[in-house]
């Protein structure tokens, strides 16, 4: 109810502030049996992880999960597995000057109205830290994911106006390959280099920038998600919203699609050896989802994330006791979130999948 | 679970397909003696239902809201309203075409695969029949939101290409006047002859087109949301992506925001009578949400709407066999659902923030 | 979380109150593909109804169920069921007196605190007329439950004072013969007959009196249910401990298990065959679930009414305004409403049940 | 959803297995500003932990509770308060030897069949240690509960046979440190000596014993609870039933009350000053709760705890491959729960109320 928790059958509740001792997650739901490949976790926590590159906060984190339950001999057993995540490279006095001023377009100033106290420490709870709590769930819900052969791939397709071109989807793997060997993480080589260059000189000015994620779920059965309020998009939307600095999303043909035409936006039907399970669409402005409903074809969806708050620049502002104010940013800042946010997006993904998988399950078992 | 209901203090649960004997809703937690103004709740309906104007469905429905319980000497008594909708215009024998055939970009092959039955007529509770209910509950959310003095407005800000310039929204009473005074639902009168003259061709071809709606929402008292994956912004965008047909949601300065500096981005503080509830912001990119929380400002956000499916055109597709077919609109349809589908943005507005006042209103209150 | 739902992937959320248009109930969550028998629900509400019998109110209703939505051509479809049941048998005149005063031990005082409203006709919402509707979808549960082999079965052991000997439960079959044949629903006959009795006599008196249920559930598969808040108990408790009038609680060895040694309260275990599906116990004083989870033998459990509220004698009371006062009873109430609880009793336990199989399901099944 | 959280509002998380690294709770929707006293969690923390007397298990944890988040500078921020407690005194072979036997009348047998996993070391996640961290989260509601003047108490009042008399409730301070002046936890000092003596026959006998614990919640005002399924007393139920062993619940007259007629059994209305926030009844049949709203009079209730099923004797059972064995008792263990659990108890209760009363502040407040 207050927010911190997400899924219904496959259940995260994450914990913890920006500079207290841990944060963590609780994932409560996890059916038994799986493996869970703990190498894994910090390989995927190691991807969001701060100091990685020099285009992102050189704040250095280790992100060491450590596994608290849940887990016997290195498979879940059905009960909740928390995962804490020590804080290790705080430097608290580096706030001291936002104490009692309310950072422009960060949530100082809101937390500030509905709670009344704030930890100011490195934005408390507003940080973005959170979601390494979402990357180590996330990444549980990858492996349970695995098992029936569904792929989840996002990457970087836009910073600032730099575009990236579309992208050969036809392997994951291989773009994988080619977006892990670049710290932009955008799968066409040519615009990562264009990326790069330009973040670094954004960063050099002190300012930061936009960027979009593009992403892409393949081997989702058709029949996964819900009719009306709970449309597998609608769950993805709200999964991608809730990451920092998200301020919009489409899938399928998106914002582009309101200017077409039904016949031309209409997918048509084609089947296989009259077999309903192996049908697929011409086209697939879909993008996978009909009625709320994966229909078996790639759920594609794109988001957009606003440029980091945080400057090097001096801003006008307001203090706790309603005083205009100036205020500079200090600290250790990322210019550009979106290389980092491409593992959130994935994870995220996961687990409204695997969330739905099983909601499914419980239609199609008639054995207990 | 099953992805019927929406919110969680302020619950709304709806039912019904499209020629059922009834849709309805059942809305609970609607807070004791609030005024139930049932001709206020009847007007929105009429704003929804079909058969309004020549760029509507000419089917014909009265949507007659029945309350059957909650209600008591004209104000709620604190437990479940129920609402029903009698179904009445229903030709079902109009659908008898599509009895064992998918419609491309329809839910029917979805929910086929889900559910292995579906009541096919009138595409049963994938159609958009539904959204009268949550007009109905949205109805009473408003009323709601009215003590509080909290306004929404939304309208037709795009049919396929043709876009209307910003409105001013200083008075929203008065665009209100502007936009129910032409058929598109457009604030901008010129604009609006266009995009009739626009939705009439279309219509005509046998064709449907996409379009987008903005959406205002006006004096949310700053701290209401929350900071994690419910974030408001995130809420809204659920909300607004289980509407049927819309296929992008993106709330301040959105899809556009990505490609901004966050030297030009951030919205700086500015404040009145050093008092903490009198802040503005000089710009408000944040779309009136830092952090998931309502920061006072207005609250803005756009969504986009896809074609209609329903085309009166042949198309490939395939049957419950798995063979190929080809399959032709028939029945009464909309060539463009925005005109229609802008009370059902407001309806959700409403419920989304409603739900969220009640869950501030436990934190603040010390006395029961 | 306003109260009027239960059940999670089962869920029913229920509306109306006595006097008012309707009351009903959407089952949201129910499979798809379930023969929905409407002659046998009716059935069930059959037995629950007022008027039945000279010991219960003669208030008339023939509660007869309108399916609204949800089901097509005899099956469900997987969307939501509702139901409503039309009030006929209004005598709201008959509360008039009741209007401003609050009868003791009713729930008059509290709504008025708790709402600062409420509608005084027959008790309103507070009416175990509410429970007609959870028979309605107890009857659908037991649908479910019959394609699992799964038998619900509860009958009256004991009213006041005089307490039925334990009966032979070997064919639940026989034994529902045996309750149905009376109308004190006891399954030992002679004892049926004191029940009928005494209840007459107390009504006869002006008086009213409590009773006991006792309840078996039979075949439910070992693992059904959760290990820690949610045990499966702990959900038939609060199952039972929602209908109106119900005091007490206990499964298995109960109150009495409390004065006993481990040495014999502990159920030994024997199996046949070494498998592990067919284990048994030699007693059964965990009552068929151990650490909240089903263990395959009889769920065993019994509920504690107390005395209906309504007599038809003065008594001290205060009204809305603050003021001492006496009211005396009108209207038609029942001396005893165990007989007709039984019904109740079952439909809660069915409810139970099947939410809990769902949830399991969602383990067990690795296909969607 | 898996039955490892408790409450809406006040919502808490359990997680964590006997012979893990820690046990701990997330508690999300504390709201904000509530002083947090780790020294009051921890002695609460203290009176349920083992070893602290001789009719207790003799082994030893220190139970130390490390609150990791959500606390800034004394006080709740309203973000998820996480509270570790990590595993000490594991002897995790003194459990080999049930590896791969179900012990009779515990949960190995039914986690089995549920998980086909089960961590067998101290009984996993079936232990009653997973009850510290309720523990831990019932001190932080009880520390808002204080600021509203409610008070809990509940004590020992049956150790098997052993009955305590009625105490006199008046003072629950004295009450308490009368109850704490025993380790028999029975707020009647001769019973206290009898049940002590009692417990250290049975414990050197290699046996266990049931008993039985009455509360009271005091102060809780009137219009707190939920009028259908969520019942105040069927949430109390629940929360009862869900601690390990408890078999019964009952409240107000319970059990006895349906032997009862409702000319006695009513609850006479009294009031002062012609207000009706100074109601009283002259009975107290109805427990304090009339149609699962509280009426402002004591909420009484009492548990029937069953004998702790580990014995040092012999016992018949079966191994995971079905083949009949037996087992013998080994390691630590308490010959009686009942003076431990007198906390968790407390603790159960004062989840239930901290959650129902910010659900009733979401109706009260007009302003945000």
């Amino acid at each position: 109810m207050a927010g911190n928790s997400f899924g219904d059958l496959f259940k995260i509740s994450t914990f913890g502030e920006s500079h207290g001792k841990a944060i963590g997650v609780i994932i409560d739901g996890c059916p038994p049996n799986i493996d869970i490949d703990e190498a894994f976790i910090q390989a995927e926590l190691d991807k969001r992880k701060p100091g990685q590159s020099k285009i992102t906060t050189q704040r250095k984190e280790s992100d060491t999960a450590q596994i608290l339950s849940g887990v016997f001999e290195g498979k879940s057993t059905g009960t909740p597995i928390a995962i804490i995540i020590p804080n290790e490279d705080q430097r608290s006095k580096d706030y001291s000057h936002i104490k009692d001023k309310f950072r422009p377009s960060h949530a100082d100033y809101t937390y500030h109205m509905k709670y009344g106290i704030r930890d100011y420490r490195g934005g408390g709870r507003s940080s973005a830290r959170e979601t390494a709590a979402r990357v180590a769930a996330g990444a549980i819900a990858k492996l349970y994911l695995k098992k029936h052969g569904i792929e989840i791939f996002a990457h970087v397709s836009a910073v600032g106006k730099i575009e990236a071109p579309n992208v050969d989807a036809s392997d994951l793997s291989a773009l994988l390959a080619i977006r892990e060997d670049n710290i932009a993480r955008c799968a066409d080589p040519a615009t990562a280099k264009e990326m790069i260059e330009f973040i670094d000189a954004v960063r050099k000015d002190g300012d930061t920038v936009g960027g979009k994620i593009a992403a892409i779920i393949r081997n989702v059965p058709a029949g996964i998600g819900a009719p009306v309020f709970d449309k597998l998009h609608a769950e993805l939307a709200k999964a991608m919203m809730s990451i920092n600095a998200v301020h919009g999303f489409e899938y399928g043909s998106g914002f582009a699609g309101s200017e077409m035409r039904g016949s031309e936006h209409n997918d048509l039907f084609f089947s296989e050896d009259q077999d309903l399970h192996k049908m697929h669409t011409a086209t697939n402005f879909s993008g996978g989802i009909q009625g709320g409903i994966s229909n078996g074809m790639d759920i594609t969806f794109r988001t957009a994330f606003k440029p980091v708050a945080t400057i090097m620049k001096e801003q006008q502002t307001i203090n706790e006791a309603g005083q205009e104010t100036t205020i500079s940013g200090k600290g250790r800042h990322d210019p550009c979130v979106v290389s980092r946010a491409v593992i959130i997006v994935e994870a995220m993904a996961a687990l409204v999948i695997t969330d739905q998988l099983l909601k499914q399950a419980s239609y199609n078992s008639d054995k207990f």
